[in-house]
């Protein structure tokens, strides 16, 4: 029953996800003693004039 | 003051949305005793490909 | 997969989530079709110093 | 290290969310006391369908 | 109807969170042309052990 | 830049969540090619009575 949000900067391939999904659900497993089928993963893509780090948004930099 | 996000999969109709918009509002409501304009629901909708179950996309299934 | 995040004011008791997790669950499943092991809902308790509305928070109302 | 997500309706231009992380950043580092790269911000473009409040999408109104 | 979430680290105390809500309410309303009581703000306080930056806990540091 | 949020059930010990921690960002910058710095992750406690599974709460399974 984990259930994980991840923003990120839009643009990252299905690949790099499908990969990213399979590596935390394994690691989250491993050390909680879960099932992988307990596991869910929401990727949120971000693009980059909606996040802002110290006041600027990341499409101004 | 419930405010609610409901994450499903990207591709439901707009009239699905409105009638489980009334439903839960009408719901919460009978159950905590509020005003209906007291709550708040924001649909996201989610692409296959941005949600792992068990360490597997959706759009993989 | 709808997966819902519901916050609502400390104080509730588990009588009314239970209630509430109930009907929303059977709501969602008339309306999306979708079965009940789908639904995953999280509720939320916000003390009322932590929720502004109107740039006042709510313990001060 | 406040990390804030701000829902809002699409549509509003760069400038507007440009202004206003500049503005809550600032505010944010005088009321807490902290460095300005601390303050992590994310906009969320939400449709006027996928927002409903008193039951009623605000697409609907 | 801009519905924010700040998460900040445990132990900020009222005042702070009354006078940052005000501050953050005033400039949205000014930059978004809204009026004050479409502003929600929720608080969400964090347990130092419960944020991890660079793989590291922040009760780690 | 990837934000995490993690919600778990209540009861997790520190070292779990630091041994997570550190495995979830070492995977996450092997896969995207970030640095660990720009590696957030909050870790969300959730009570068994406030999640609930097929309009089931998980304290009256």
């Amino acid at each position: 029953m984990p259930a994980m949000t991840i923003k990120l900067f839009e643009g990252r391939s299905v690949e790099m996800k499908r990969e990213l999904a399979e590596a935390i659900t394994r690691e989250t497993c491993r050390v909680l003693g879960c099932g992988p089928e307990a596991v869910d993963i929401i990727f949120e893509d971000v693009k980059k004039e909606n996040w802002a780090t110290a006041g600027k948004l990341w499409s101004d930099r």
